[in-house]
């Protein structure tokens, strides 16, 4: 069994950099934070006697021998960047569960016959760069390493620029590593546990995701002597569209989703009708059919939008994954070590995505969930209980230990 | 007659300072710009021989002495700050063709019997800070130098320290000034005169406003796993009550205007739902008891959707002033000066709030109006023709001599 307390004060740790106010934690991708906290990590591998290798989307394998090193890896891992206004838990957990599954195997002198891998990926959470999960992605092939690099923040800097500076340009090409298999332990971000009080989620598929930015453009005028039946109110044309996000992922319960983010208004002054407003579409299924038959409505209600309107609507798609169902060995694995450990349980269906959608294309592929409180993540007050995140750890020691065997 | 040239000479000059790609003008109150802008004008004045004044609120008096200076000067005025994505004329214009009148009685030789003065008065636009019309709202005691002073844009900078920062807190009380009667000359802002193809718009009255902050707040919280049905998402609520906004304004026409110019959302990230939105309401109105429906109308709107939604929601009058009809010999000034230099003319109602308002509280008022291409401004595209700006000035010449006698 892991050391919980020891999993703990580690999580503890690293949520100081870039810690609020209100107890969360802000540390956006390739900020000088997400290197503090980059660093921290990697010198916490070091301790733990691991080799260290980076990759050149930033990417930071930290790798204990096995006995058998023409093996390819067990892998687990995760990410420890951040939302804006996020948790302490969220992708941290994943990188720290797999640093306590090697220095218990230290401490217990345990030997495994194929190496363990614990890697954090690059910009997973997708709100500082687009597309989301960038590290994975580029490790497996789903975008190149030009498109990432290319990629810009709200002020104009670049992923590539932001690497270097950070000093996480790693010299490994992405995918130049083979991995036997990949687990990831994770809050659940969702309430599904808490509302069935289990310990443990075994998750046997995540959502699919489409992403699009959505630009409407009016014409700006004044608010105070512009007849209303004269204007092109960008925003008001808008809201429409908003709704409808809403409307349409309720057509499709109970896995539809439909969420609008982010929101830039032109020129953004009191009394200036809007001339153009910039917003993100987030529509989710676990269903690739609904989510295709999702996508299909939205751009027929745009359509239909722009004819009545007259404005100009334009929609990009910024990001798609399909759903992802994990590979049954991995599951059973899962399933198997929670039985063992004799942790209440469930299968939860993912609704957030995770890098191991992404590692799931190039090797089996599994995940662990744990509860979070009210299910609440993606927000400061984000937290989880120690005990969960401990039995979390143990599920992903003996997941791991069955694939690389002891 | 005044020289038309010369007007549109100093107006493109003018126009330099802060100048936009695409062709309009961003120079905000009390930004370096604004400076630069007021230096340049106080500039012209001593250079036409007059005399400069600047009170406690950065407005600037421009003073050119009358045969009998106990008399209250005769004044004329307005502003030169911007919108974000402003015009040349909007403001400018006004300053400028009271710089104009005065330049035109030097080179005539012409003594009045009352002191001529050129007013511009500070923040007028209120898009950097709250209220609008800042200058001569203190001016004439409609709140107080302690507010104006308070008052932050959105990096958290105030009033009071921006004044003092580009040395326009001059000395001068504000509104321990005599005035006699006031005139502002202003591009209309609307499309009334270019539709009828007048050139001089004589202004009966100003709507009155409301501008309001509303804060929704909800719970931010995952965009992938959390259940449609459990969101408190603070954007889709929002947008019910932007919608409504416009609603009520129609179903008060002609005069009934609203708008939501201003949104934030927060965290702002695409993957998260927005746990709070904050955005400004404008209603307005010629008639104050129709303005005061309007407002009834949606805090009971406000009222329906927090009980609705569950979502706390907030809302907050930040500017308040009811219609303003001008004083009848000031009216019938501009009306008859327009008679004699045989402009075609119609009345027309101001939908866009104006120092003179404020002026009038203290001194008989009145407004020309002039046209603009397709009743356009707060835009960078706001534009008038020379001959029409020329028109609107020689109307202000004559308009100021009925009043200060030669
Ligand atoms: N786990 C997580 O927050 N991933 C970010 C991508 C998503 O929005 O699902
Ligand atoms: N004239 C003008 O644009 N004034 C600003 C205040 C308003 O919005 O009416």
């Amino acid at each position: 069994k892991i050391n919980g307390d020891r999993l703990w004060a580690s999580l503890m740790e690293l949520a100081k950099i870039g810690a609020t106010e209100k107890g969360g934690v802000k540390r956006l991708a390739l900020t000088d934070l997400d290197k503090q906290g980059r660093d921290l990590v990697v010198g916490w591998g070091k301790e733990a006697g691991m080799s260290i290798t980076i990759d050149q989307i930033g990417n930071v394998f930290m790798r204990r021998d096995g006995t058998n090193n023409a093996l390819p890896p067990v892998m687990t891992g995760s990410h420890i960047d951040t939302q804006p206004t996020g948790g302490k838990f969220d992708g941290n957990y994943g990188v720290l569960a797999g640093l306590e599954v090697v220095r218990t195997l230290n401490d217990l002198k345990i030997k495994t016959e194929a190496p363990i891998e614990v890697a954090f990926w690059t910009n997973e959470e997708g709100s500082r760069f687009v597309p989301v999960m960038m590290g994975s992605g580029v490790f497996c092939g789903a975008f190149s390493l030009e498109t990432a690099y290319a990629a810009k923040d709200v002020d104009g800097k670049t992923v590539g620029d932001e690497l270097e500076r950070i000093g996480y340009k790693g010299p490994q090409v992405p995918g130049d590593h083979p991995i036997g298999a990949y687990f990831e332990t994770h809050i659940e971000q969702g309430p599904v546990l808490e509302d069935a009080d289990k310990v443990i989620g075994v998750v046997p598929a995540v959502m699919g995701l489409s992403w699009y930015d959505c630009v409407v453009t009016g014409m700006e005028a004044h608010a105070g002597p512009t007849p209303m039946g004269l204007r092109k109110d960008a925003l008001q044309v808008s809201t429409r569209i908003m709704q409808e996000v809403v409307a349409i992922a309720n057509r499709y319960p109970p896995y539809g989703r439909g969420t609008v983010g982010m929101v830039q208004v032109f020129p953004n002054s009191r009394n200036v009708i809007p001339g153009e407003v910039k917003f993100s579409i987030d529509l989710r299924n676990v269903n690739d059919e609904l989510l295709n038959t999702m996508h299909e409505e939205m751009l027929a209600f745009i359509d239909k939008t722009r004819s009545e309107s007259g404005l100009k609507i334009s929609i990009e798609r910024v990001s798609y994954y399909p759903p992802c169902p994990f590979h049954p060995e991995c599951v059973d694995a899962v399933r198997s070590a929670t039985a063992k450990l004799g942790y209440s349980t469930m299968d939860v269906v993912s609704g957030a995505g995770h890098d191991a959608i992404y590692a799931a294309r190039l090797a089996p592929a599994g995940m662990i969930f744990v509860p979070c409180k009210d299910g609440i993540s993606h927000n400061e007050i984000e937290d989880a209980k120690a005990e969960h995140l401990e039995a979390g750890c143990n599920v992903l020691l003996h997941a791991m230990l069955e694939r690389a065997r002891v």
